[in-house]
């Protein structure tokens, strides 16, 4: 039976997962593709051995021994970050190794330099564990809707943000006391700031908006908003609306430009994004052929990412042992045929909007931010205004008919210059739900 | 650029789907595949003219110019059924065309002899529509879970059988009622029986068993219960249990045996697929390292079942291009791995039970009712019992805690041979939430 052999940079826990998939998958992968997938060699800094049931793999600290062995034939790079990482996967590249990367940062950052080197060499970049862990939604993308001119991009893609929100929604605990606990059970990173700021989704956007419309994007595209202010009191609103708030990346296809935001969004309580809890992932494709498609499962995980990566080492397998590399181009779109698209501005945006005011508590404040919402053009839909006070404010609650971002911007500015306002205005975006 | 050359046989709904898919993305699979998918003839027998945007392709009544035109290496069999499909198919495949179809009752009936002889010619057969409709989950079982042992399959995969469901649970409309209006708005063919009776997801669950097991499949070996029995009272006890009632295919890989049943089943009402409502389908895949994944979209419909065939000609079409037919075997695993494996018998399935006894109006029934359950190691988890009369009979409501079959089985006849019950027994599974 042909071999495969495999090298993997880094022995965390995407690291030591993959090599498990590998391990525990070999036989049926043989029986799957006659091809043995053997993993040689680990790299890793910190690790002195290797678990016995792995065998005859070879560890050792410095990289380089994978990339000057000529039996290996394909890089796994799992070591994060982005500078030693594109660093590795160039040398890689450059000595004529496929490779396989988890890596959403380095990608959305360097992508457009790293396949381009790839292309240079004819080597393939895989990438299916980098967005939603275990989730064959890459390849679902570039190949399953390859008839689709792909219309939005809908996703929960951080599962560290969705159980924080989650815990949230459950138990009307606060951020920051849910982060904390996240924190000592290993659910979230000791620095939390790419998943609760956004940056992580906003990573995975770009990967996904390059490859569904096949254009240039870079990470300062994307409109980027986290969730450290979401108070469980607008949570509880959201669902005295029939919502529930969830950070959600968000592209749409306007044609010459594309949207590119991800923020907290109320989403409407029967809508699938709604019901996504804990650690999930789940990500939802329109397309004008397919119309909607959802994928679901854990965003991330030693075992679910390395079936994602193990999955791109085997399409890989395939492809060199039929001689057939490149056979799918790494993003969907041949690289020729990328185009550049221009961002839609967030000021054109037009959606509902959840609004929060915190107001002195006298007759006529709902009547004055009514007021100041009408002469911008913003309809009220329903409005919640309750004795609830909040350190000594008096919340409104509303949610609106669908308003243009810059007129919303326009409204709160002129609201907050009014004396009415003790603290900052809470703007949430509503999803509308498209399938209804 | 190569051109990859279409002949299309049957044009009903799918087939213009297909048509019309070809011809509004060619060029945008050019550039995502290098590759001019060009459709050259269609062969109806009741068709005299083909939109006139089609421009040249050929129209004829014999399938034969399809199969005897060398230029031609892919046909497109969408007329449906079981006896000339197959002939047309296997003449295709006789022939060295590569294959495309979205014939679920075929493959689940002739799948071995239709694979084999595609085997023998080294021709693909592409069949990602037989099942979902556009959801692109075949190949996400085939290739982006390669490196999984499949434990379990859970889907809702008739949006004819969800749709008239959903309608019955959001109006509380019978059964009967929701089916004559869902016919004569085209929802539902003129014979129903095999969206309502569980058949066509029978189908469909051969074709996924068959390659997420690797094993040979019959139909006769799925145990199939429909709809038709289902009344609004049901759905709405369902409902105050916390369940909605959906028509599940339901697979467990047990090792030696295999689970393969398709009937009604309580879905918790937080569970994804209770939340799976009118004509799109849903499947939940359990792998032992992926864990949970599930993908969601429409199930049937011209464009997006027209989306899944194009996928296959697309992929098939990648192949010839790189001279790397059957780069992936049909059904995941290479024919010489296929192992029979047993069916679970349905007397030894566990699972909580939802009953619905029709009893007299008399004191003493439930305890007689109890008692008889308790003897057959059945425990009762809850009782609704109303003074809510159906014809002369007082329902009593339960949901069990987890039982056998074969003791439910024995219960009910013991039960029902008593003097207290006045009508069958409603018997439905109910499916535990094992994410929870």
């Amino acid at each position: 039976m042909k071999e495969i052999q495999v090298g993997i940079i880094g022995f965390g826990t995407v690291g030591r997962g993959t090599a498990e998939v590998i391990y525990k998958q070999a036989e049926r992968i043989a029986k799957r593709s006659g091809l043995k997938i053997v993993l040689k060699r680990v790299a890793d800094i910190v690790s002195d051995t290797l678990p016995a049931h792995f065998g005859n793999v070879i560890l050792a600290k410095d990289a380089n021994d994978i990339f000057n062995d000529p039996d290996i034939d394909i890089v796994v790079e799992l070591i994060g970050g982005t500078t030693i990482a594109k660093t590795f996967i160039l040398q890689a590249i450059e000595k004529g190794k496929h490779v396989v990367t988890a890596n959403k940062a380095l990608l959305s950052i360097h992508g457009t330099e790293i396949f381009a080197a790839a292309a240079a060499k004819n080597v393939e970049v895989g990438f299916e564990a980098s967005v939603g862990g275990g989730i064959p939604l890459i390849k679902a993308l570039k190949e399953g809707l390859v008839a689709n001119r792909i219309e939005s991009i809908m996703g929960i893609m951080n599962g560290t943000g969705n159980y924080i929100l989650t815990q949230m929604t459950d138990y009307g605990t606060p951020f920051a006391e849910v982060l904390k606990d996240a924190q000592e059970k290993g659910f979230a990173e000791a620095d939390p700031t790419y998943d609760v700021e956004g940056i992580d989704t906003a990573h995975k956007l770009v990967i996904l908006m390059t490859m569904a419309y096949g254009m240039h994007m870079r990470l300062e595209d994307v409109s980027c908003e986290g969730i450290t202010a979401i108070q469980p009191i607008d949570i509880e609103f959201a669902k005295e609306f029939g919502y529930r708030i969830k950070l959600l990346a968000i592209s749409r296809n306007h044609g010459d430009t594309v949207e590119a935001r991800v923020h907290p969004t109320l989403v409407p309580e029967k809508h699938l994004l709604a019901n996504i809890n804990g650690a999930y992932n789940a990500i939802h494709f329109t397309g004008d052929m397919v119309e909607d498609v959802l994928l679901y499962g854990k965003g991330a995980g030693m075992m679910p990412t390395g079936s994602a990566v193990v999955a791109d080492i085997v399409d890989i397998a395939r492809n060199i042992d039929r001689q057939a590399i490149n056979r799918v181009p790494s993003l969907s779109y041949l690289p020729d045929q990328f185009t550049s698209r221009g961002i839609t501005p967030m000021e054109s945006i037009r959606c509902p909007y959840y609004f929060r005011f915190s107001t002195v508590d006298k007759p006529g404040v709902l009547s004055k931010i009514a007021g100041v919402l009408g002469n911008n053009g913003i309809s009220i839909e329903s409005v919640i205004q309750k004795a609830r006070k909040q350190k000594g404010s008096v919340p409104i609650v509303m949610r609106t008919y669908e308003a243009c971002e810059a007129d919303v911007t326009k409204a709160l500015a002129e609201i907050e210059n009014m004396d009415i306002t003790i603290a900052d205005t809470v703007k949430i975006r509503i999803l509308v739900d498209e399938e209804e």
